[in-house]
């Protein structure tokens, strides 16, 4: 593999002293996300470009994880901060009962890129709201009150959005009385139903879903949320037939079927939506994310006709101050058509397919840690193992502390050879920018495979 | 009362034709908050400035709502908007877990502002979600499951958020199980306790408060949520010695006090926070809003010591992918330093004390369709009232279309007069920028008097 290092526009300008106080003033008032607070040890980032970041002592990193998985389009675009300068001197906020240009015009172009009929845009601050809001049009569009999710998922940290999620992250915040079933959806690498076959794994997986369907009762359930393609969770692509096999599930019963497209919607995949690979059209979609690569945040929920002829003369019993936030939306117009005049879908699906997938299955080929490779476009899985034959994790389910270690001395070997990895569990990400280079991406990977070695060393 | 008519900087441009398509695409695609779709008419809005917006005809309205009472510094400051640009160019966004310039600043800035020990701050995209997870907060610091919060109160539109509020917008969410219980909070004009005095109404309102947490259960009640002074709910101050009474049953009972300052807070009341002028310090403080005027979607939850203890070595099981968000961070430390540097605060005091509020005193001694007049800072109510002997309201609880058409009525005769006014079911309140000019001032508020003679028309 070819280990190129192309230089970003701006290179770093290191200025320790600045991080120190940055560093400081975090520690002193900063409350993180899902952290304890004396634990941590946040990174003093100093500036990004590109596929990029650096911090405050010269070093640089090429981000594999674009953020949280958002920024699809890399950091700092020019197109998208210069119309996020224009709309700021134009119209940088206004209420949401008014009409305004830039959210029109955001609503138009992403009514125009979602599937079907998803031709009403209702916009929220990021993803986890926009599944709150999905969830409850499903339920005052069909007055039933559960909704059914996945296991090895994730919709957001907010009430309802964590509860439908179905990991780890769930569990302190689950009473147990949010409506919300878990049922077990296609993974055929640690198959629920002991499938021996995509074909097979998607049968039963079905037959699962229609059983649980049937015993919880129809008449109580609202809706199916799922991920198109899980993605925290682990990035399993599901087999062919079975999105479209619980769209009929969910038409047969009268179920809102929503594909939670926060992660993998907006180039990520190599497709506008990940639903496209896949031939379906859910009833509601949400967004997040990518639709402006997180340069402002901004969410959303597409939705079809049917469910907005329920909300047509009766109002929906929800909302936010920022709905449609004129900033957010101007980021979101200047993102999608940077990315449609640049052709990054179509490059995103050629560098998962050519560059990305090809050398991650030639790395598997040669490090004994590697169970599986799953993926596409800039949106790929290494499910690492301590062993190959029975599977078993390199480090256990919600592993922390001591028992996580072999995937913390992988993540320090990668960032040692100047790549920033996206880890959860006992699985690597490779989810760079979306329009990364193909000589970015062979440095990347190249890194990867070096710090694999690491994790091989925990084989038996 | 003088009518002043001060221009805008930038005059209206009137683009009829651009407003149409805005309109149409709107219509087409964008979906509204607590809407029914198809029964609102949103005016296209061209551009905004200060105190005043204007539509694409060439209609200028001084805003007598802050947008939704969030642009506490006006439209376009230029300040802010100045520093949304640069901080654009510079590094748009950041995943949370690293520390970040803007970030750390926004916080140190909000800390030192913030009453007490509520030194920690967590970032949210707004108030919704800093109500969510001031609550999940204290349910893991208390270990306990239940919310008391007060009827007459908004806090979100999420979950959790739209169970705690005490509006009829919670309805169609509220099934029962999510923990929260309703109380009874002071409001003398409408007393649930048969009051007749503050004194008296303050008693029984603490005690109501304490026998509702003896027979919930003290060991079952991890938080009591309240605005500070209820916003969207009516703007009730309070009586002197409920908040710091309310402190000491927190204290007493180990109960978590929540202060809700999304609306209130950042300088609406004319003090940084409204619990300035109750010296009162809370376990947990949320807010948005007013923290950067809305520019970008921003909110958060400033933390108590003891609380953050709880986080220091447990991590804290919640988070959010654009928690401190650098453009949304960076406009807020424009927007707190453009206020303190503009003496804003010690405006807004002033202005509530000297202008508004004489102001509308005097205006409901001359109108029979106001009931009560209170408020402080940028931040006053008007109870319109059929009757003022009995204090029936001008349209009753929670009305719509025929029924609400005496405040319908009033509206459009504000607006005619070039003013557009806040109105929730019988009440308008006057909440402008708060650093709006005392002729601008003027000049609304005799739009306002002139159009109460149209809610007269309905007193009996």
């Amino acid at each position: 593999m070819t280990t190129t290092t192309p230089q970003p526009a701006q290179s770093p300008q290191p200025d320790p002293q600045l991080g120190a106080a940055v560093k400081a003033a975090d520690r002193a008032h900063v409350f993180h996300s899902w952290s304890a607070q004396e634990l941590i040890d946040p990174l003093p980032v100093a500036g990004a470009e590109g596929s990029y970041f650096w911090d405050f002592e010269g070093n640089r990193y090429l981000d594999f994880t674009s953020g949280l998985v958002f920024t699809n389009i890399g950091y700092q675009h020019p197109k998208v901060v210069a119309a996020i300068q224009e709309q700021a001197g134009k119209l940088a906020t206004f209420a949401p009962a008014f009409a305004i240009e830039a959210r029109s015009e955001a609503a138009r172009l992403i009514a125009e890129r979602t599937p079907g009929d998803l031709d009403k845009i209702f916009f929220t601050n990021g993803g986890a709201d926009a599944v709150e809001h999905a969830v409850r049009m499903a339920r005052v569009h069909t007055g039933r009150p559960k909704i059914l999710s996945a296991y090895r998922s994730y919709h957001g940290g907010t009430a309802t959005a964590i509860n439908v999620t179905g990991d780890p992250r769930r569990w302190a915040s689950d009473t147990g009385t949010a409506g919300v079933t878990h049922f077990w959806a296609p993974f055929l690498y640690r198959s629920p139903f002991h499938s021996d076959s995509e074909a097979q794994e998607c049968a039963r997986a079905l037959q699962h879903l229609e059983d649980t369907i049937v015993f919880e009762g129809a008449s109580t359930v609202a809706a199916i949320v799922l991920e198109t393609i899980p993605g925290t969770a682990g990035i399993m692509v599901p087999p062919p037939g079975y999105l479209a096999g619980v769209r009929e599930i969910c038409d047969r019963y009268g179920i809102v079927f929503v594909l939670d497209e926060v992660m993998a919607g907006f180039g990520r995949t190599g497709a506008w939506f990940a639903a496209d690979h896949f031939d379906v059209v859910p009833d509601l979609l949400t967004f997040a994310k990518g639709v402006n690569s997180g340069y402002v945040p901004l969410g959303g929920v597409a939705i079809s006709g049917a469910v907005a002829e329920t909300f047509a003369k009766k109002p929906y019993p929800g909302g936010l101050t920022y709905s449609g936030h004129p900033l957010a939306c101007g980021a979101a117009v200047a993102t999608i058509n940077a990315m449609e005049e640049e052709g990054m879908i179509e490059h995103t699906a050629r560098i998962g397919a050519d560059v990305i997938g090809p050398a991650l299955h030639e790395m598997a080929a040669r490090h004994p840690s590697v169970g599986e490779v799953r993926g596409l476009g800039a949106f790929w899985a290494l499910e690492l193992v301590r062993d190959r034959e029975t599977r078993e994790p390199l480090v256990p389910y919600n592993a922390s502390g001591a028992a996580a270690a072999p995937m913390g001395a992988f993540a320090a070997a990668a960032k040692k050879n100047g790549v920033w990895p996206f880890v959860n569990m006992n699985r690597t990400h490779v989810v760079p920018a979306c329009n990364i280079s193909e000589a970015e991406a062979k440095e990347g990977l190249a890194a990867l495979d070096d710090a694999l070695t690491t994790a091989d060393e925990h084989t038996v």
